[in-house]
Parts: C-alpha cells; structure tokens; sequence
C-alpha cells in the first residue's frame, strides 16, 4: 500500500533538471535520471560524496587515530579471529590515554564524582569526609544541585574559581581572575574554539597560524577545518627539540608573503617531542610574540608531566607577568589545560579548561556567544576538573592515599621516561632526545635506501611504511613522524611510555630486535 | 631585573612597520607604534578584537542563551545584593533544562553511573543487580574497563549496539546497523558536525540549509559559523504549525536562484512550536527529499515527548524504510537523540547520538577521521545514552521503580502541556496552538502600536522589548520568538513548561496579569 502511494507519487512529480543538477557530469546526470523514471533500477548517485563534500573538512588529516590505528584495529578483529600471527596482542602506543594502559584512576577523584553522580551516596559512611565536602560544593554550585543541569556555557562558577585558586598557587601569587577561565571539553575543544575565532581574511590577509612543526595533528587538522594558513618553524632536534627564536623570525618573515601571521602556538611540555622550555627560552618566545603582534596559545596539558631533575615547567602566564607591564598588559594569551594528561589521564570525561590573558572585553561576550551554541561542556567532566585542580591537602582525610597515588604514576613516568630514552639509543640507527616531559618518545629512525624505495613502490611515507611493517610483525602500534611534521628526509615515530615498566621494557626490546632485522633486511 | 632584560630587549628588537600591519588605521598605527617605544604609557591595540575577528562567528546568534539571559542573570545578582524588585526569585522559563527545575534523575540511570564511576560499588549490597548487570557491560567495553579512557572516536561499540538495539524495537522491526550509530555530545554536535561535512561551494553554489521558521537557533548559528545558506520555510501557525510541503516546494525553487540547496532540516516534535508531524506529512517530507535530491537531517530529540492523545511520534527512518526500497535505498538520512530531554533530562552529561542512513562508505570514513581530531564523545555521556535505550525491562529488579519515575515525569509534562495551552488561550492578545510535543510554548502575543514604537525608541524588537518588560516586573525569563524567526509582524514568545505544576500555575497567572497590564499600558 505504501509502496502504491509512494509510486502514483513519483509519477507526478516535478521533474526539472535542476532537481539532478548536482551531479557531476550533466550529460552522466540526464542519463541516470531517465534511469530513475524506472523504480528500483539503481542506486541513484549520492548527495554527499568525496566531490561534493567539504573540501576543508577533506584536507583534514589526523594521524593518532589515523590509517595505522585502523589497521591495528583490523589486527585485533583478526587475533580475535584466531588467525596466527607472531604476536598475541596488539600493543596500542599511538595515544596517550593511560587507563587504556592500566594506569589506575585517582581514588579521590573517582569518589567525588560517583557522590556528585549519585547524592545518596553522601550518606554512605564508606567515603571520606573531604570527598564529600568537594562533592556538596560543586553540586550547590549546579543548577538544581545536579551534575544533570546545563551549566553556564562558560563553566560552574566555584569551579571556574577553584581552577583560578589553583593557577594563582602555581604561579606563585601571580593573580588569575575566574572570569578570565573557560571551561572546555578537553584541551581540543579550547584549542579549536579559540583558533575559530581568530580566523578572517582572505587571500593574502588569511590568518597565519604558527606551529612546531613536530606538531600535535589537533592544530593542522583545525587549520585546515577553519581554512587558515599553516606557518610552520621547526624545532631544533639536534638541540633537544628546543625552540628557536631566530627559526620563527624566520618563519615569520616569509609567511608574511603570503598570509597575516597573527597566532603562534607552543606546546611546552612538547608532544610528540617531549622536551620542556626553558624560562629564557619562554621570555624570548614572548618578546617575540609582543613584537611581532602575534596572539599566543599556549598549549601545557602536560604542565604535571615533567621528569628530568634539571627541568621545571613554568608557566606563560608567570613569566608574561614577570616581564612587567608592558608585556603582561599587552601580549594576548590563551593557556590549556585538561584532566587527560598529568598524573590522573582522566580522558574520558573530556574536562578543560582555557585561561585567556589580555582578551579584548568584547571578544570575551563573543567567546561566550559562541560557547553558548554548543550549551556547555559536559558537567561531569568540570567537576573531574575540579578535582585535579582542587586536590585533598595535607590535614585532610584523603591526602596521604592521594599523594602517594599521584608520586606513584608520576615516579613511574619519570622512570619509563629514562627507560626509553637509554634503551633506544643503544639500538643502531635510532637516536632518541632525552623525554624531559609529556608521555612519549619521537626517536628518529634511519630508513635505508631500499627501504624507501619499498616504501614509495606501496606509495608510503618511508615512516609510514616502517611502522606498518612494525606492526604486522610485532602487533606494536606507533604513529609515523610524517603525521606530526619531520625536517625533509628524516623519520621518526611516535611512541606513549604509558604501558607498565615490565611490558614497555619488552615493547622496546621488540623495537629493538624489529629494528635491527628491518635495517638488515633493506641493507 | 626582569624588566631591564626585557627593555634592553626591546630597545633592539627590529622595527618593521608590518609588525604593526594589523591596526585598522595605518595613521593611528603609525602613531601607536611611536607611542609604543615608550613603554607603559598606554595599552596596545589589541590583535583579537571585533573588526579582526572571524565574521561568520561574529555573525552568529543564540537567542535562548542571548541578552535576555544575561539580563536574568544581572538581575540575580541584583536580589542576591538584597535590591528590592516586585518579585523574590528569577524563573528561567527560557531553556529546556529539566533538572535545574527540580525534576529528579531517574534513579536506575544515576546508579549505572555512579558504578562506572566507581567500580569499588560493584560490591556494595545497596545497588541492584540489574544495574550492576549494565554497568559491568559497560565497563567491559572501556579501555582498560574504565570511563576514564578515551573510546572510539565513533563511541563505545557495545553502546552503539545497544542504540541500533532499540532503533530496531522503538520502529517495529526496522533493522539498524551498529556501524551506522555515532555516539555525539549532545545532538547539538552531531548536527553541527553532519552540517559541518556537508557545506560546500562558493558563490551560487554555496549549500542552502533549508530550516523550519520558527526553529530552534543552533540551525541558525551553525550556517552562520560555517558561512552557509539559511533557506526559511515558514511552519504554519493556523494550522497548529504543520508542515507544508508546497511551502517546502516555494522556499527551494526561491533558494535555487542563489545557492545550491543540499540540505533539509526537521525538527520533530518542533522546537519551539510543539508540533508533531503526521504519518502523512513525513511521507510527504521524504518525498520532497527524494525528489529534490536533498540530505534530510531529522532532530528527534523530543521523541519520547508526546502528550497529545492524537499524536503519535513516526521516526522518518521507520516510514522511509516503509516507502519501500526506491527511498529506503537512495534518501540520505541523518536523525538524531540526545539524553538531554524525553524522561531523563541529563542535560549536563551531554550524551547523544546520530544514525545515518544511506551514507556513501567514503564519508562514513570522513566523519570518522572528523570526530577523531576530537578524540571521542564524553565517555560519561555515552554510558548515560546506554541507560536511555537500554533501560530496566519487565522482570528486572528496578523496573518497577524505573517505570513509576518515568511515567510520573511524562504524566506532569503532559499535564502541564495542557494546563499552559488553556491558560494561555484565557488570555486576550494571547493565542497559543496546541502543546502535541516537546517541552515548550509558543504563543503568539498581540503587541500594541504604541508599544512596537516603544521598542523601536529603544532599538529592540517588540517581542524582546515585551519579554525583557515581563523579565524586570516578573522574574520570568522567556525567549522572544525573534530568536527562532516568525513571520513578518507576528510576535511570539518561546516558555518552557519544566516548573512544577504549582510554580508553573503561578508564573501563567503573573505573565496573564503582565500582558493585560501591558495592552492597558500601550492601549
């Protein structure tokens, strides 16, 4: 019956050109609609193909989750299969995501937030008092005292303040206002909001946006998304991925040709590259930044990650107000953090948050405006949030088990961290800079000739090849350097310290033994 | 000394006037720049402001979070502060956010939650097992068993499963496949992201996004952000704001004169208007996709709320695939659910998610690397999804329980659906159609000459003159229906009816008493 009505339908329909109009050669258009006359005869061409679809959203590449990570998951499904292969489980060093990893979460964290998920728990004599205090504040804080209220679009309130509380101890006393913090579905979301906001012009007055180059993909993949103009400036490898002044003067210089330079990303603690900047080299990026009017975001998720005895974080934001007036009332910045990294990897909540420095009072009711669309970020992941930046102190109940849970993942990272770097540099052809912070290695790997003559005939990056064949033949899953940006002609991958001390030592070992076959088999 | 480094620095810092290309006046900027070689005499002009910002983000409006939203807020701190107005508390009558209007959680659904969250409960004897059973399964399917890991960028495969699961039960029969389902956050981001894909073209060959007027303002923004065509069809209010497809046919043939129109967008039942679309009429709506070649985006969000007696809720997967296969196999369809309305009202755990219908397997691929540069969907959100369509089922132990808190929660919305239409209806100048759905009041208000020149005096438009007047002699926060559209001298405003019963009955009376008070006022 519905069929009948649905063919007397067709029949008187309208049937002007222009109803197939988007197809993409006109005479292959008249053709398939005379075809489509005749129900049921062929599938009729798609609206949204790879031609019609968004060209911006097609130039998007994203490495760390890109063809490798769907061949792994085919590996899995195959294992699950029972196929043989030289291995027994694929090993998922692609991503920085701990709990996948085994990491344990953080007790108290997860205490408040089943009391915030679940209120009658308050009563329940099996938590702690502290984590009932932080769980009765943040939810006096939500709309009707429920995790399942909108938030405000910028974030709760005491939360937003909590993270201010927090950055200003981190600073030593420098102030941070909690109007000046936003709240973000993780690090990514900040990072893409801000950049979204700060794209215009066309032509040669498109927005240039500066990156390392190695870079975390997020920022390529938004560029191209937002359509702006990737400048990129290397770091300096053979100086510990440190970054140089003089190389974004020049990067700078000649983007100037063909775009308007106007935002300049760092990451610090650097992912993939792992190194940590130096205060010298932080106030040098600033007077640069200031005198080149570029707006600064600085990208320290991994602020809690840092390992190496003569290393410190320090912060943009303190050393812009340690700069003095000129600077710290001038350079435009924007900072992120995240519950995904540091010692709790919390990354499934996807809580954020952004500290905006200097932002003009009416691009802040924009920014509002724009987060408003979207509602709010998820109000688990702000009280997740909350927590990290407002943990159990020294007197309260739950602070003796907390700080020895956060010395725990931290004290094994720093291991992991040395670990790695010692063990790749006694393999032939592979040189790995010391892993200061962050979680993972960007060993530079020498691919032989032949190899990269293999490579091309399968028309892959070289990198790219070599972590396939690493794959297939030790189920470890890395990222080639080619996804994050490499100087011409060098390669790298990037792997996570995150496996647990006895199975990264067998990871590498793996590497190892891959590594000097591979070198062999293409010598 | 700091700041000595930093003057020095400065002093030689190179001095080319592009580094100061961006100010708006080269004069002004010329001057500044001298200005500058002094330092703390004055602020810089700032790089992020109003004229250097993205146009398509400056461009978008968000009414229900908009000026009249702020107000309330201002006027809470003002009561808060002790000032004295003609009422104790702000209503925010102006968003659909259950829980902040005191509704409770449904219990099953928070201890699934709060068992992820903590699995150290799967011991406790205080939760059921039927709960337990869900949260186990859950966890099962997380990295590391934990929802602290990121999932895949497409959602948690048991999860999507278990949404494909009650897809298939709630349209009798109509298989759907896992590998169609994208977990989002929210619906808001699954339609932005679907939109975001699909815009393409410059000039006459931008996408048009045909949307319903009145709609519901994320359509608006997102063409606006994504520098899209809004194509308007107009519902019609004289017919309890039923969709026309003749209106359909005016608006593209319009559209096709200066943009490519691609997309259709439906909102069933209507945000704001309430409407639930007939059997009929989404046959008809399919049809017109079929014929026109357009992407159909169905917003579903409100399926679970239906009051009227002689409403039923029709997925258009369900009647598509009833049409038989010429449109089940050729209509490219995107319908999509969130957590955040229906019974459960978990807005603040941002779950949702989308089918996709006919999708090319290469954009299938697309969208996958898309969500990937996010990395995943709140995994929280995603498991709150999993409770919403995998609920207790008869012969469980919280069924019961389950089905009193629902059925309570539907009974009052339903109830209270009623009870706004024939009060409204009681007043004179007020006409409001009938509540068949979803969560809101759309009534017409008859604005008086005098006071449409008021508005005008005060460059405001007359329906958000009239709604910021009820706001400061009320405390009722309402969203003027400019900020969904209406037609040319019609006015509307957009209330929730999320109070509770009594509270609601008050703030009817007060917005009665306010509107006459108005007619006498402008008479």
């Amino acid at each position: 019956m519905q069929r009948a009505a649905a063919l007397v339908r067709r029949g008187c329909g309208p049937w002007t050109p222009s109803s197939w109009g988007r197809s993409q050669s006109s005479a292959a258009a008249e053709a398939s609609a005379v075809l489509k006359v005749r129900p049921e005869r062929s599938r009729r061409e798609r609206i949204l193909t790879l031609e019609s679809m968004n060209p911006q959203v097609k130039a998007v590449e994203y490495a760390v989750r890109g063809p490798i990570v769907l061949k792994a998951g085919e590996i899995e499904l195959e294992l699950q299969r029972g196929i043989k292969k030289p291995f027994t489980e694929v090993i998922r060093a692609n991503i920085g995501d701990a709990q996948a990893m085994g990491q344990q979460p953080i007790t108290f964290l997860r205490q408040v937030m089943a009391l915030c998920t679940y209120p009658n728990l308050l009563d329940s004599p099996s938590f702690p008092e502290d984590a009932k205090k932080r769980a009765r504040r943040i939810l006096q804080a939500c709309g009707g005292h429920s995790l399942g209220s909108y938030s405000a679009s910028q974030g709760v309130n005491c939360i937003r303040e909590d993270v201010a509380a927090y950055i200003t101890r981190r600073d030593g006393g420098v102030p941070a206002d909690p109007d000046n913090i936003y709240l973000t579905t993780g690090a990514s979301d900040g990072i893409s909001t801000i950049l979204k906001i700060l794209v215009s012009g066309g032509g040669k007055s498109r927005t240039g946006v500066m990156i390392p180059i190695p870079q975390y993909p997020l920022y390529s993949a938004v560029i191209s998304e937002l359509d702006a103009i990737q400048v990129n400036y290397y770091l300096d490898e053979e100086n510990c991925w440190a970054l140089n002044v003089n190389e974004l003067r020049r990067a700078v210089q000649e983007a100037k040709d063909h775009c308007d330079p106007k935002v300049l990303c760092i990451i610090n603690p650097g992912n993939p590259t792992g190194q940590v900047q130096s205060r010298k080299c932080i106030e040098d990026v600033i007077h640069f930044a200031w005198e080149e009017k570029l707006f600064l975001l600085a990208d320290e998720v991994y602020q809690d990650n840092v390992y190496s005895p003569d290393c410190r974080f320090h912060s943009f934001k303190k050393v812009l107000y340690e700069m003095g007036p000129e600077y710290s009332s001038n350079v435009e910045l924007a900072s992120f953090h995240s519950t995904s990294k540091g010692y709790m990897g919390e990354c499934g909540y996807r809580g954020g948050y952004m500290e905006v420095i200097n932002l003009h009072p009416e691009i802040k009711g924009q920014l509002v405006k724009l987060l408003s669309v979207r509602l709010c970020p998820p109000v688990s992941g702000q009280a997740a949030m909350d927590i990290v930046v407002n943990p159990p102190v020294a007197g309260e109940e739950s602070f003796e088990q907390f700080s020895r849970e956060k010395e725990s993942v931290l004290g094994n990272l720093a291991k992991k961290a040395k670990l790695t770097e010692d063990l790749f540099n006694q393999v032939p052809g592979i040189h790995c800079n010391p892993l200061q912070g962050a979680m993972y290695a960007f060993p530079r790997i020498f691919i032989p000739v032949k190899a990269v003559e293999a490579a091309q005939a399968h028309q892959m990056a070289p990198d790219m090849f070599y972590c396939m064949k690493l794959l297939e033949e030790t189920g470890i899953c890395v990222v080639p350097g080619s996804g994050f940006g490499q100087r011409e002609g060098t390669y790298h991958f990037r792997m996570t310290i995150l496996p647990p001390v006895e199975k990264l030592k067998t990871v590498l070992q793996k590497v190892k033994d891959f590594h000097i076959n591979f070198l062999e088999k293409y010598a």
